[in-house]
Order: structure tokens, then sequence, then C-alpha cells
């Protein structure tokens, strides 16, 4: 008890000098050994202290180099509020607005605040393409071979075992490789829903999830959410009461657009709540591992305990996009979803999975991660600072714990399509609130991606604010 | 015309010689110049003169070495007849047996007689690893990137080239990338289809497309198909006024386990047939390009005037099947495929795309298919001859002109499920007749991979003949 209540204390007054300026954003503390000495305490207790500083995400520790206050969200402006959606099954058409945003992504030429593509240069190329011709050169022909699903056994071994970070205990059997995180989402929809069913899903949500509702032609039924703790349970139970659901498609983790997770006893009750009705959850954890904190969230499907949860994701976002692996955990469904894998594509492409998971047993993908963490966390805010400076009282945007976007809400007449041809013609790509609901709500929204930052992306970030600013005049 | 009626006489001449065992398969022919002085006719009349003889299959040429009498399927065995499924729509059940015939293909330890994977000596392996590994480099952060569908457009451009040889003229743009043949197939039924919609379909034919109709809740109509000149437009053409169908899915280059090759003309006749009636035709041509003669036959596409066609093709039969680089072309549905390829995986993969793109834009592909092709029509010869050496009397087996499979079919009271079993137990694997139906007919059927040839298989085939003669007693 004295060492807890020791740690508690010292992180307390570190806390304490942080909240009142002694230490700005961006500042070191005391190094452990100086902080020691100075309040007479051991290492190890201010190592304690340390680590839960870094969980509730207030330090960084950067290597060789000491302890940090990490970059804060600007005060200046509020959060959007809880979504408001019309809660009722709608049927879905926002394709051709989204496949505009996705093509967006093709022009070079463009600042590409649009399509959530990774920091480029945060993607271990050099490493990658080295390992994937390693492991060509190693795997000769099996590098060419059909690699029919559930896709290859070594890869499925490292993601079983990275699992546990999540809170996931599950074996390699569990698993099946898929071409991509949307792959795996649009396999659990095919095989749970028939078409004119409904789906559950937050609000708003990733724009590629209403297209694939659309493209099975099942309707969406928006619950309102949370920026900070995502989708509203009460409410959803609610609409559960008066509404027949085939499945939920939920983010618990860093919500697209929305950068929401959800607190562990709020997965928890989401997933008891689906599964006391039978209703599968397709949980989306793509974002999951680009927490800002030391630490990632659990996915929901730690809390399943019946095999109700089809836990999706990818290495889209922290590897490489364009290796399309992604897999998902579809527990009591494993049966159905493998089928389907093999009926619709045979299996996923031999020599990424090789390369993937060659990479992550030689070890190094934690470091990655921590880096790009890092930098996400900073970007974010660098973004949000300058969305601050330059957009029209009253603007709002969200204060992210992870993932790589931010979710800017214009003063109630902006509108952001009108934002996003101005933006398009002074050569500066966005993504429109509309197309992150099937009822085009979220006319005054619109997503940026925070995952570069340069003086380049300054300049269009305070034109777009200009831009804004002249609509709202 | 004079010149005309010279080579003629003397491929005339030496057709009459091979006919009657003056030269015999494999026996090497007189050289161009060899055969000009003794027939005292000019060089370039001997060259029209072979190459005539070539393209009919009969001679072989073999660089740096000479002309080749073919080798010939031997005459013992007859071949099957046309096919006689019943003529109306079944809903399928298919996919346990098929997905064991698949799962077989993970066994290192089996002969590998069933699922129709390509001789991996014969794909380019270190060439393709060396131009994966020279693609990555110079495509540095590219190669991670995403390709967003329609997917790399160096790789369309050289498909749209290779489509000439096929009687195709085409444009980059009239192309969309796949994760191999059988996601176009299984994309192009989701586009046309509803549930409880009819597939007209050969008979027998590949059991993953029962498998995708089974998937999609559709149901096959199965047309009698002949081991040579494949489907029946005839009965085609009647059923198509009795029964309402959404697509037809129709192999006609190379069916797959039949080996036939429509003609032309009724290639044109199909393709016109369904035009006038607004059904869509899915063209499968993943074996065009292993025509066993000089020339690869044209598509079913090529006839096509309307944009009705959707031709489905891959390299996974040729370069490397675990690639998955398909693609498809699919008329005026484009914008429809293009819609569900990006909503349910947004693309294909990046690197393989990249390094399929500078394989075929380095060259040698034809010469690598030539090569593939002329080991694919000896083992083929040779297995049916083992077929034949072995297999009780009454058993018939195709000769087909391009591909990689036999069709066997045993004598009336044969059971091809209990020689899987029984083979199966014996280390050997092949693919039973009733999984090439939804009417789980063929059952004195079955498959055999024939693109491998030695001793070992040799002892295989001999191993399954003295099965199904036991069988018989």
């Amino acid at each position: 008890m004295k060492t807890m209540t020791l740690y508690e204390t010292v992180s307390g007054r570190i806390e304490h000098l942080i909240s009142h300026g002694t230490y700005r954003s961006g500042d070191r503390i005391p190094s452990v050994r100086e902080l020691s000495l100075r309040m007479k305490v051991s290492v190890s207790t201010v190592m304690e202290a340390y680590r839960l500083l870094e969980d509730r995400s207030l330090i960084e520790c950067r290597p060789q180099s000491g302890y940090y206050v990490k970059p804060a969200f600007p005060g200046r402006l509020a959060e959007p509020e809880t979504s408001s959606p019309d809660v009722k099954p709608t049927n879905v058409n926002v394709s051709e607005l989204a496949m505009m945003v996705m093509q967006d992504t093709r022009k070079t030429g463009l600042i590409q605040l649009g399509a959530a593509i990774p920091n480029a240069e945060l993607l271990p190329v050099d490493r990658l393409n080295r390992t994937f011709s390693a492991a060509a050169r190693r795997h000769g022909v099996r590098s060419l071979s059909y690699e029919f699903a559930p896709g290859l056994e070594a890869l499925r071994v490292q993601i079983a075992k990275r699992a546990l970070s999540a809170g996931c205990a599950m074996t390699p059997d569990e698993l099946i490789i898929t071409s991509g995180c949307q792959e795996a989402i649009f396999l659990a929809l095919q095989v749970i829903c028939r078409p004119g069913d409904t789906i559950a899903i937050e609000s708003p949500t990733f724009y590629n999830f209403f297209q694939a509702i659309e493209a099975l032609r099942l309707r969406a039924l928006e619950i309102p959410t949370h920026p900070r703790d995502g989708v509203c349970i009460d409410t959803l139970r609610r609409v559960l009461k008066r509404n027949k659901v085939a499945a939920g498609l939920f983010t618990p983790n860093f919500n697209n657009p929305l950068g929401s997770c959800m607190p562990d006893d709020r997965k928890n009750e989401l997933v008891q709540l689906l599964a006391d009705r039978g209703i599968p959850l397709i949980e989306d954890d793509i974002y999951g591992d680009l927490a800002y904190s030391i630490h990632r969230p659990k996915t929901a499907k730690a809390f399943d305990k019946t095999g109700n949860v089809l836990l999706c994701s990818s290495f889209s976002k922290t590897l490489a996009p364009g290796y399309r692996v992604g897999w998902i955990a579809p527990g009591h469904l494993y049966a159905e979803i493998l089928r389907l894998k093999s009926v619709s594509s045979l299996g996923t492409a031999t020599p990424t999975q090789l390369a993937i998971a060659s990479f992550l047993s030689d070890g190094g993908y934690d470091r990655h991660l921590r880096k790009v963490r890092k930098i996400y966390a900073r970007n974010a805010v660098l973004m949000a600072e300058a969305v601050s400076a330059h957009f029209p009282e009253g603007t709002r945007v969200t204060r992210p714990q992870g993932g790589q976007v931010l979710w800017v809400e214009l003063p109630r007449k902006g509108d952001s399509l009108a934002l996003y041809e101005k933006a398009r013609k002074a050569g500066i790509s966005i993504a429109p609130g509309p197309i992150f609901s099937s009822q085009r709500k979220y006319r005054n929204f619109f997503r940026l991606n925070s995952a570069m930052w340069s003086d380049k992306i300054r300049d269009a970030v305070a034109l777009l604010g200009k831009f804004a600013g002249k609509d709202k005049a």
C-alpha cells in the first residue's frame, strides 16, 4: 500500500506541474534518476509514476532522450457533441460521392487530406521491400503458389500472438487471412445478412461501410455516437427493442471519422447486449494499433464469451496499405466465412502474406508502431492547432486519442460539399461530412487526414479555414 | 496460286508419312533445308508447309533442334460423349466435397492429381522473384501503397496488348484488375444476379463455379457439352425459350474438366444467342493461353459487338497462382463491377501487380508460354497413355487440345467417390466427378491434373487403374 500511495503522489506532483504550465507541451521533464534524487524516492517508484503518466497520455518516453510532456490538443475550439442521426433504418446511396474522394488519391498533384491514406514517410519501405525480396528468395516456388484460405499459418501465428496485447487469447486456427480489413467486413456482412436486412452502425462512420451496405442491398440504422466514448449503448438498447437488426458493425477503437474509443466497460456492455439478442457484432479494429498512448486499447472481442464477435483488422494503416493483408477472427461463423472466402477468391496473395509474417517474426513491429503513434499524435495536435487558428469561431474539432483523422464541425450554416468543391479547385482534397452517413447528414462537417504534416499542409488548412470563414459571412 | 498448291502438297506429303507411321510421335522430321533440297522446292515453301502442320498440331518446333512429330493421344480408349445432365434449374450443394479436394493441396505428402494446380517446375520462379524484388526497389513506397480499383495502369496496358492475340481489341480503360479469375467471376455473378436467379452453365464444369452459385443462392442450369466442341448451342437455344436465365457462365476455351474448345463459329453463335436475349455472358478464359497449338484460340469476347460479354481471366495457370492477379473486361457492366470491386476490397494487392506488369513488359512471356504449352501437351498425352494402359476396358478419356486436365469416364458401374477414398488412403488425390455438377452426376467420372509427369505419377495412375479394375470386378 505504501508504494502505491508513493508513486501516485509522485505522478500527482508532476501532473500538477504540467496542468499549471511549469512543464508545457513538448518540454522535457526530469529524468528518472534526477527526480528520484530530488524527491528522495526510489528509482522504481519514479518509474511506476512515469508509467502511470504515460498510460494517461500526459507524458511520453523518447528513447535515448528522456521523458517529455505530450503535445495536447488546443483548448480554444470545443469538441463536437454526440451525433444525432435519425434512428431509423435507411436505404443507402452514398457511393458516387465517396468514390470521388477515393479517386482523388490517384491525383498526385492534390494535397491529400481526404482519404485516410497513411503517412508514406512512416511506412517501413526499405525494410519491407528487403523482407519481401528475402522471403521470395527463401521460399522459392512457394511464394508463387496458392495459399488457399484460411491463409498462411506462419502469419496467423503472428497475428494470434499480437492479439494478446488487445486482450484476446486466440489460436491461429480461429483466424482467416483476407484482402485487407474491408474484405473481412464485406465477407462478414455477406455471410450474416440477406437483402433488406438492417445493420446497426455508428453515426458518423467510414463511408466504405455504407457503400458495402448499399452494394449488398441492406439498410443502415445509425446510432448516435459520442466523439470520445463511442456509440450510445442506451440508445442502441432502445433501438433493438423496436427494430429487427441482423448485425452490428462498430469501430470501438478510434471510429473513423470521430476518433472515439469506447471505455472497456462500454465495450463489454456492447458485446453482452448483442450477444444476448443473438445479433452478431462485426468489429472493425483497423485503427486499434494506432492508439496515441503506450498501450493499445482492448478490442470488443476481448469481452466475447460466446463467439458472437467477428473481429476484423489489417496491416493497411500501419505497414502496407497496398499489400491488402487483413484478417478476420469470425468466432462461431468461422466455417461460413472460410467457405465464402474460398469461393470468392480462393485465398489471399501469397508473397505479401510471407513478407508480413517475416516482418512480424523478425521483431521491430512494436518499435515501428511506437514511432508511428508518436508522430500521428503530434500531427493530429498540429493540425487541430491549425484548425483552431484559421477556422471561424464556432468551429469544433475532435480530440482523438488514436487513429489518423480529425472530424471538424463547421458553424451551423457551413457547407462541406461547397468546401470540398472549392478545396478541390485549390488543389486540396477533403472528405465531406455527408459521405459518413446514409442520411446525408453532417453537411457542416468534414474529415481531415491528419497523418501527414508539413508547411504546405499548414497553408492548406489555413486556406480551408479562409474558405469556411467566407462561406459563413 | 502456284505457291499455295505447292506448300499444301508438301504438307500433305508429310502428313501422309506421319499418319502411316513413317514418322511417329516424338520423331524428328527433316529440317527445312533438307526437305527443300529433297523435294526441290524453295525454303520458304517448306516453311509455309511446316507452319501449316504446326497450326494443325501435327508437328512442333523445338528451338535449336528442329521439327518433331507431336505426341498424339492414344487411340485405344474412346473419348467420352456429349454430357447429358438434367436440363432444369437445380439448387446447388457441392461445397463440402469440393472443399475437401482443395484442402488436399495443403497436404504435401499427397500426389496431387486432384486440384488443377500448375506444374511448379514450369513456373518462372527465379525470374518472377527477381522481377518482384526489382519492382519493389524501383517503386519504393509505391509498392506498399493502395492501388485502388481498376488497378495498375501499366498492367492493364500489358493485358490489353496481349488481348489482341485472342482476337480482342480493347483499351486499358475497359479492364479491371481482380484477385484472380475466381474473384472476377464472383464479382460478375454478384452484379448480374439476385438470389434465386438461374445461371446457364456447361456440364460438367469447374466446381468452384457451383460453389459460387451456391454461395450466392443462385440455381444452375446445366447444358450438355461435347468434350471437343463445347456447349450444345441448340440445346441452349431451346432451354432459353423455356427458362428465365439471368446469365450464362461458360469456358469456351478448354473447359475444365472437359478440355473442350468451341470452334470460332460456335463461339460467335453463343455470343449472338445470349446478346439477342440480353443475357450477359460471363466468359472464363483462364486456360486460353494454354492451347497446345502454336496459336491460342480466340475468346468469345472477340465476337462481342454489344458489350454483353464479361471476359474473366488471370495469370494463375501460367505465371503465379499465389499472386492472385486476374482481370475482368466487363463490357457495359464496367461501372457496376468497378464499384463492387472497390467496395468489397478497395483494390488488388500492389506489389504483385507491379511484378507481373514488369514481367510482361520485359518480354519473354510468350517464350515462357510456348515452353509450358509444349510440356503440358506432352504430359497430357503421357497421362492418357498411362490411363489407356492401366484402366479397365470400357474406360474413356478426353483428348484435350489445351489446358492441364484429363476427364476420365469409368465403365458404367465405376464409382469415383469410392475411388477418391481409396486413392486418398494410397496417398493420391483425384477430383471425383460429382463435384463438377450441381446434380451430383458424373459418379463414374473423375478429373486428373495432367500438368505434372514423373515415374511416381505413372505408378499412381497405374494404381488408380488397378483400383478401378477391382471395383468393376
